[in-house]
């Protein structure tokens, strides 16, 4: 029988385990400081829950789960796999974190105390064509405040990214927009209808250059005049207060541009009063999840690697609207770990303690030095210590080896002259130097060393 | 639009987590020092790594994904259900982590040292009937240790439950048993084809009494004559050891009874020896898992508390025999999270300052005072103190109630008078006592309260 997993699923070693932990760890402990609450919610979901929530695109790729039992039961399987499915599955596993928390959060408002900050560390499945760096399970680490629409949260999400990444050791720049300015400027062409056309071509602007990006504009049906009318856009230069500035004389006669203008004014001194050591960056080119951001919009690279952006969010005024809670304003972020995961080891700037099993191994000499052995393990395991007492009396040879192989970094010996003294000898395995020591001193030696 | 989850499925709130990570943090913790390593492997596995390996009902609590794309396709719908699903489901939901860790290691041999210990806390899915305390989606705490014989591995997974429940306070009975000695038994009535007949019957003692056991095992098939013979295994008395002794008499010329007795005699006193607070107790009436446990059974008992065993293992000796790699013999425990979590819930045994989501409040006053409070935050949570600045200038009433609902335990005011002595005053919101501070103080003072 041929062992395998499914197609853009992984099994995780225990070196793996320990890098991703890192990663989830820092995440956490930033998330812990700003007050952050952990929920969790299940795997599966209605898929009454999670239809119609990600676009067409986005129901096709939900994982759907058969109803146990006799799913076939009067249900006509003349018809199209699209119609039947539904019919066959009630359930769906997880797309995102943000549809169940918005579910979470009208289920339970009546537990919740507003503004409410939590965050959830889950797995998410997409029937996505698994390719390098994509996979069909993956974790989201996902932080969002919500009841609160002051530009303070924004300011705190920035914060919190730039001190997830200090302690990573990523050096990052932060990029923001906001979505009432890019309506500002589909206002100012006037092409209100055309916001999403004009952000998507606008979001290509480096990768295929001016000439194409109007070419494109032109394709989605804006008129010449239009286009040409996106030129002062083009042109704004400076720092991002500069940007502002003239964006805020284009947007004279255009409430919502403004507003929009007004807002990154105002979390951009934030800003700069918190002194993040991150650098920050207006980018009028930033359009991601527009489909229901509504105000400022997060994107985060890495510096020094080629890799899409490893975190983002936003502000949203509306998300629990769609199960019939409105007026709730959220704004949050979400950590691509596994992103995060490939930048840290191109960069090579995973701590290299990382994935140690145990911290010592004692050599097991046989039954007569058994019942000390057991004693020593228990004192380091006392102390926290990761002890292993090798399991059979197997040859030194073989025991060190085993030592030498899974990098356990002290190995500890007591033989019958040990014993007989109350002692134990430590072999620092790097430097080869052995120290004998009696053994209520082993544990603070192997802590200290 | 009505919000609900599935039925089985839970969503956890903040103190529920923090009372579960607490549960698995102590698991992971004992784990750790024992030197066990930590794996994932996906949640979904092709369904033929899962199915025919928890029995045909198992199969049948299996919950098969739905193929993505054109799922119908050359598929015949003129047949049974059971015969549709695996055409139209190729993958399915982990049913534990027992059957996916053998096929790990199967799967990647070549980089395992042997011998491995590995550890696993993951969520698996079971189409049960959802029940109190009973879910469609719980998490299980494996531990396992394949490649050695030795009964030294027994032990310390004795020493780890021990561990585990100290650390959580609950007071526990390990209890043991061996497979052989249960074969044994059948083996000494004339009986080893109804070794699962006598020991589901015999596991009924405590329940049904004597009388009835018997006549159940007459119902399945055993003589009055092998019935009677049972007789001197319900009249063993005394200590384990004793038990073990009368055993061994009874077991003269029966080899695979005694290497049972061997073992249980071996792992007895090395229990002795390293003295563990929680009680050990022999008892043969224990069968659970029978279907590939070869050697020792454990299951462990919560005192003071009525509720099925909370962790239970065993040692099994061909587990990744299924997957084509024969003799690798493992023994393993695993923890039900969701019952310690009942538990300690009975026994009021949760810490108390668990769920905490701010340490400290500090009061919004607004624009003014904004910048020195921001100044504060940052302090505090420097020194991972988790601090949340309210994110509106509310009314001062509106602040305080908030904290008093949330149990956030001090309050930091920092207005006009504090920012021009460069202070801050604490409130504690238990006491009342109120302290001002120079603002290098406060975390100090925060942390040291």
């Amino acid at each position: 029988m041929k062992c395998s997993i499914p197609k853009g699923t992984r099994d995780f070693m225990p070196v793996e385990m320990a890098r991703r932990n890192y990663i989830f760890d820092t995440i956490r402990s930033v998330f812990k400081t700003f007050a952050f609450e952990p929920i969790e919610t299940p795997s599966l979901e209605n898929l009454s829950t999670l239809m119609g929530k990600y676009g067409e695109e986005g129901d096709k790729l939900l994982f759907k789960v058969l109803n146990s039992g006799d799913f076939m039961k009067d249900v006509d399987f003349n018809q199209d796999y699209h119609k039947v499915a539904p019919q066959i599955c009630e359930r769906g596993l997880r797309y995102d974190l943000t549809v169940p928390f918005a579910r979470f959060v009208v289920q339970h408002r009546d537990q919740i105390t507003f503004p409410f900050r939590r965050y959830q560390l889950q797995p998410v499945w997409r029937a996505d064509r698994p390719q390098k760096g994509r996979y069909r399970e993956f974790y989201q680490c996902d932080a969002d405040m919500i009841g609160s629409p002051s530009l303070l949260n924004e300011l705190e999400l920035v914060q919190m990214i730039d001190l997830v990444f200090q302690r990573l050791g990523i050096e990052v720049t932060v990029k923001i927009n906001n979505r009432k300015i890019l309506a500002g400027i589909a206002d100012l062409i006037g092409a209100p209808d055309k916001l999403v056309d004009i952000t998507v071509a606008i979001d290509k602007l480096d990768k295929i250059g001016l000439d194409n990006v109007r070419a494109e504009l032109s394709e989605r049906g804006l008129s010449q005049e239009q286009i040409v009318a996106l030129d002062p856009i083009f042109n704004l230069n400076g720092s991002a207060n500069q940007k502002l500035t003239q964006l805020q004389e284009l947007f004279a006669n255009i409430p919502t541009g403004l507003k929009g203008v007004e807002e990154m004014q105002t979390l951009f001194s934030l800003i700069e009063a918190v002194k993040p050591q991150c650098q920050i960056e207006l980018d009028l080119t930033l359009a991601r999840g527009l489909n229901y951001y509504t105000g400022a919009i997060f994107e985060v690279k890495a510096h020094h690697v080629s890799i899409g952006s490893i975190c983002g969010g936003g502000r949203y005024d509306n998300l629990t609207g769609i199960f019939g809670m409105p007026d709730v304003s959220g704004v949050g972020i979400s950590f691509g770990a596994d992103r995060i995961y490939d930048v840290l080891n191109e960069l090579n700037a995973f701590p290299a303690e990382l994935g140690q099993s145990a911290h010592v191994l004692i050599i097991n000499f046989g039954p007569s030095e058994q019942n000390y052995c057991l004693q020593i393990a228990a004192l380091l395991r006392k102390s926290s210590i990761a002890t292993l007492y090798y399991p059979e009396a197997a040859k030194m040879k073989k025991q060190m080896e085993f030592a030498s192989k899974k990098g356990i970094p002290y190995v500890l010996f007591a033989g019958e002259s040990e014993v007989a003294n109350g002692t134990a000898t430590i072999k620092d395995m790097a430097s080869g130097e052995q120290t004998t020591l009696p053994i209520d001193q082993v544990a603070a030696h192997l802590l200290h060393q």
